[in-house]
């Protein structure tokens, strides 16, 4: 016989699903509840219920929405000739908080990654040919991560938006600020060598 | 005008109210859950309804059950000469796989912290006497957390026993001083049941 209630196991298992908790994390959480309120339970039930029904992608950049377009999209005040594009929506938030990029987004949907059945046709990369090819757009900025799926994913879209007349552009690699010289790999240290500007 | 729906927003808050989850976090999992299917956060929700709905204290130890009494209280093979006093009801589990203590438990459901306003009524120590009093309890373990407010609370309990035909006696100092219980690993908490001195 279990030691504790299903409803209590089941929770824990549920919660355990999520990235980045453990079973033990799961099981605080789960007893976290059980001490709290249950409107605070009821209330986090709601709002995922909510979640799938009240929040889509946006139409044209993929972004989220809760309308057909995402606020970005329908803001008069973004340069519509700039476009940056990202693997996931959470990576605009990123991009957002610089607060260097004033242009759209497109939300690839992930990165390349031949290993997990992702190609190609796997991203939106079609859509962006799309919106490219109707020619407002002058610059593509392609801020996949840095690491070797999303290298590979800016290398692919940039050369399947070569034959378009726009120009491609990609972050620059270098030292993340306020870190120490001496905590940064060999890559970085190569890249931001590689990378170094006349002052 | 925000750039999140207000669904968004509104599930990062409420994964923010869970304890050790910051916004950074909150943020994370509110996007996992966006991409994963609908039916995932659906059993998520589910399980978070069942949980007030199917769980309640046991009406004699005040661990979690789903009848009347708990698996544990129900179990005929538990010792009922020896019980175990503890803090919360994830207390429980800590206690139970070290597999040393073979008792039966009472949660107190806290310690006292004057501070916070959590004197003696607030916690289950009436109903502990009452069930010292019965007769059948030989011995009684008090496994508070090896803190300050867990320190005062045991020699409170011990001291409210006092007047009790009982023996009461306290897990060795194998537990790491200043620690939370439920992150005990199971060889400390076996060698402290192992090693419990009387009061």
């Amino acid at each position: 016989m279990p030691l504790v209630p299903e409803a209590v196991e089941r929770l824990a298992a549920e919660f355990g699903r999520l990235p980045g908790i453990g079973p033990k994390t799961a099981q605080r959480l789960t007893f976290y509840c059980l001490r709290a309120s249950a409107e605070m339970s009821q209330r986090l039930a709601g709002a995922l219920t909510d979640l799938h029904t009240r929040v889509r992608p946006c139409s044209r950049c993929f972004f989220i929405a809760d309308g057909p377009l995402c606020a970005i999209c329908t803001d008069a005040k973004r340069d519509g000739s700039l476009l940056c594009v990202v693997e996931e929506a959470l990576d605009v938030l990123a991009v957002e908080r610089s607060g260097e990029f004033h242009g759209l987004y497109h939300v690839l949907g992930g990165a390349l990654s031949p290993m997990d059945g992702v190609g190609p046709d796997e991203l939106r990369i079609r859509e962006l040919e799309a919106r490219v090819a109707e020619g407002e757009i002058r610059e593509v900025v392609i801020a996949t991560d840095p690491d070797v799926e999303g290298e590979a994913t800016a290398y692919y879209v940039a050369e399947r938006l070569a034959k378009l007349e726009v120009t491609v552009s990609r972050p620059a690699h270098g030292l993340p600020a306020g870190s120490d010289l001496e905590y940064a790999d060999e890559l970085t240290m190569a890249r931001a060598f590689a990378g170094r500007r006349a002052l």
